[in-house]
């Protein structure tokens, strides 16, 4: 779960999402949960102010590797405690004692990983409404050209291009109202202590984590570490969206064939063969077909670790480790290839045209 | 997708939830929606009074059953054009132009299948209702007891009864509001004619669908014959409530191992063993984790189903057909379970005590 | 899992594959386990052969409905234990203590499921052999015929038709090796008693459980309760072979396109729209990829069903239960609607020249 | 694609399977094909002598690293063409004409995914073989020490724990007969030209194949392009071993909770908790059962890969691009586990003993 620059890095996924579900951010995340826990702790009292302080000031500076997590993310199955033996190794033996106070590796982990997920949405959604745009342009442009229609894989009837544009706008308007929704839920911080009972607060539990969300800008929340489904609403949100936009390169794909030939989804600067140099590849519209079942596929996972058995069970919470970040990644390479698309397609008005003719040639009834 | 008293209707299934999803169901709307639309028709002069008057009398009298249609399904791909020529043979030439007038069998289809899940969610959402209720009262009865929470497979803290059941609780509370959302877009008319175009109704096409959805007590939509995120919406959320009550099966399996015995799912009448006669099985635990894998399965499915090719693309809505009814039923049946188990749950708050007791000898810190 | 015939009974399953895995096969092949148990234990001297001509002749004339056992089944969690209370009521109390002697529910249930599998085998084989031979027909028809290839969605070269045919039939033929290496395995009694050590029958369990075999015209085997992987590796060849079909039927779904137009699937006679009359409707084709990817999914929920815990775990087991019957079925319709593809398929080679000849004008150094 | 050491690599990865399976890999084999095709090519006169010379020299030489391809491969949906416009940059202009000659991109990327499947099932098959042994050994050390059979999550019968082990051995021994059946099909060269059908080689063209074979020390096979069948049953089989680890790891979960105490994964070594520092937290089998679903998962992932629509489909064959790395690493490092766990599980056969004594006190009768 850590990406450099690979072969398929540009086609199957994009460095800014990437960077933003990446190792480095998880490190980045778990010691800002840390610093802003003690921080918060201090306000109400339950950690020294000066402890606070130094804490803020060490994980500040602290610099850690995602290798040098491995070792202990084997022997411990999360990489929290080690994360935090190197944090003590710099603190004073009183402030190590603070460190993480009252706190599991699990409030961090799910507090990072929703910050994560919150930086995701910005870019997704702006991507979204990006697309949109586009695609309203595209209406504007082509909306009215003559085409055909096709039902169960014949041609049905002369339609506008606009009514394939609608297919594609539409859900997209749909998933905005939906993620507006999904996110006064997902957006919430975890902290509940060892099992769930912020017991080591006493009375000042429910505080802390209005103040703690408060600093991080998220939600406060009743403990949820064995509650998993806010994040399986939002990862089958994304799968809807590169399910959506998966439609989308299938009618791409299939305007653009060479006896159809309607659209050329990247302009005359298409993919390439090795073995016919003449060819124009659909590529980008391949890979949002191919995206899509990969997110497809990857909800019914996160859907299994919703039998989260007891107060902490990582059989369940390891799909989601594995299934978010590569989600989001697919949501994310699929709207830029939409985008693309929506940019760069060649609408053959002309073809359109000539298509429907010959249609109603051999169906003068219609 | 017919059913009838089998073997495991009962375990993995119910009557009254088979009944809603059934063939005859489907008939029964599919008959309906060609009535009402005729109606409609009629009451915005797109159809003469008398002829929709004809139309309504003959398909409320018409008897078809499932075995009827099995061979034009075949042949058609789509029941609708069989099930529309039994009904012009019992209706006048003229009324027989005006049957189905300007509709295509997806908005027969569709319109029945959203009106199935209607009734689906009346069902649904009441015994969540009542889950909530028992869920509630055991905790008034046990919640105080102490009992051990375990994280990853090993005993953790000393808790209460009251965190296991919050655990239960607190998702189905989230998935009402949940479902309160999605109502707003998936209870909606499918109303397009051959493309999405309603271009037989000329300027009236709008004020059709909007009359023939408040006549169907749906919501108004524009034509969404290649936009599917609205049903794979609501099964996601089918698939998150099979996934919240496979947790409670895996918590109950836990908890009722011989050797920790904290609970009985079903009371002492529980399942019995071909070979060990003494044995109390969970049988009804199992099946709400096995019903949660079912449900998750199922969910990649339908999210393959966005891939919809053009303005129809039936090897995207056979997986819905697939889908949707098996989801339905392993939502009811789990919800029936979960219902038994939270009012048929002997809770063994001694052997809980018991249990405490033990780990605070082996732990004399905590 | 019971069927009957319904709206898509013929489109999505078929009667005959219906009726071998239906719950009546299933109590036919329960009671012909106990049969065949008792009178191999008389053999071996375990139970006396009067008790055990008893038991023949009971288990013989008994009926039982699968609704007799639906009750019987939510209870016990498995419909053996009920099965067996009927035949005890007619069986002498001396016949009913040796009724199932030292057997347990699995025993019955898993070696019916093999005697089931063994006889969709049966029909499956044929089919498969069947498609063979008419594809080979169709490539002597018409192999020789110049068609386009297309790649990545674009026409790439012209190749003969018989390219297309080898891509349907050379799968075929690994098909059939493949099954030869599987049925090894996975034609195997089960008999384990009730935690798998055959404990019961002392020093006589392992030439019981080959006598046993051998009646069944079954492998002998050791106890595999917990083992799954041959039911996993056979439902894995299911949907290798639907996914082999969905390839054909997509392949023919590409070729029938309106503006390609080099093959009919089902001749004129094809689907019909209730829409648009005129058309004809790849209905065939199309179930084949529905149906590739109905067992697609399915195979996951199998595999998942391999984390069988412990000696018996019904959480696991109920997943086979439901995707065994439906994957089989599943199978059966696309054979069956391969079949009439291979069958009536019309082959329009001058429009294959056609397109063909307007490629190599767009095309002149190819 | 691509992987470097993470917080994750060594609990969900190992290094040495990662680099199999990495781009560099892929890269070596791509030119390892380019270069033993001409070669073959020259042996056999369809390329001159000294232009195969200095195509194997230049192809040796270069260096081309994952980030070179990063953009080639978004522009044309694969990296076949960078790679060999970064080798024609080298060469003559003569030998850049003899390069991949008659060849296609799929051919160099399929052989070289069956080269890396080769190293792959190398590593595979000995780990196995090693895992057999350790858990042999683990018989004759404590094969006899009684304990307690659990089915349906309840105690059962006493058993040696020699029937647990034997649970996890036996599938293991019809993996390596599977494994040596589906090698006969699987490790296969694909070459087959633009369009499957070698058609540039003349009658050349199988001798070719088969000299191709031979050099690359894989099987000659007809040209399989969109016949995808080899790699999912390759992948099933990765997916059954995991399923048959994770059922391993599942028992070891049940058997190592508190309550139970019959063993320790790890030793007294085990996983740390951040708020509980006395747990020791069996990891690794945690990770066999979410590695187990990560497989079922992709499984289906790879069988909707098989319908591959026409002569070349990337909307398929990314599915396997994604898949086949992931579940062989996942495969990799499940071995990993389980052999870290059969070489430190601490079996306490006193507390077997206690826990069987316990059951036969409740249950005098057994």
């Amino acid at each position: 779960m850590n990406y450099q620059p690979g072969i398929f890095s540009t086609y199957l996924s994009d460095e800014e999402m990437v960077s933003i579900v990446s190792d480095d951010a998880l490190i980045k995340y778990l010691l800002h949960f840390e610093m802003v826990l003690a921080m918060t702790q201090a306000k109400l009292g339950i950690v020294p102010q000066p402890v606070a302080d130094e804490i803020g000031t060490i994980l500040h500076q602290i610099q850690i590797a995602p290798a040098d997590l491995t070792e202990g993310t084997l022997k411990n199955g999360v990489p929290v405690i080690t994360l935090l033996s190197f944090a003590k190794q710099k603190l004073s033996t009183k402030a190590s004692q603070y460190l993480h106070y009252g706190a599991t590796s699990q409030d961090a982990m799910d507090t990072a990983q929703v910050l994560i997920i919150q930086d995701a949405i910005v870019v997704i959604e702006k991507r979204v409404n990006d697309l949109h745009a586009h695609l309203t342009k595209l209406g504007e442009q082509y909306g009215n050209a003559a085409c055909m229609a096709h039902t169960r894989g014949q041609q049905a009837m002369p339609v506008t291009f606009q009514l394939k544009l609608n297919a594609w706008l539409q859900p997209l308007q749909r998933q905005l109202q939906r993620l507006s929704e999904i996110k006064r839920r997902l957006l919430s911080v975890q902290l509940g202590g060892a099992v769930g009972t912020l017991s080591v607060y006493d009375d000042k539990g429910k505080q802390l984590v209005d103040e703690l969300a408060g600093e991080l800008k998220l939600l406060a929340a009743l403990p949820w570490h064995s509650q998993r489904d806010n994040f399986c609403e939002f990862t089958n949100w994304l799968a809807m969206l590169t399910g959506v936009l998966g439609k989308m390169g299938a009618d791409v794909l299939a305007m653009s064939q060479s006896e159809i030939d309607e659209v050329m989804e990247n302009g005359p600067e298409g993919g390439k063969s090795s073995a016919m140099p003449g060819k124009n590849n659909p590529v980008l519209s391949e890979a949002l077909v191919a995206l899509a079942r990969l997110n497809a596929t990857l909800q019914s996972q996160m859907l299994q670790s919703l039998v989260h058995v007891n107060e902490r069970d990582a059989t369940a919470w390891i799909l989601e480790w594995n299934a978010i970040p590569q989600m989001i990644i697919n949501a994310g390479a699929s709207l830029n290839h939409a985008l693309t698309i929506s940019t760069n397609i060649k609408v053959n008005t002309a073809r359109m045209a000539q298509n429907v003719e010959q249609f109603l040639k051999k169906s003068p009834d219609k």
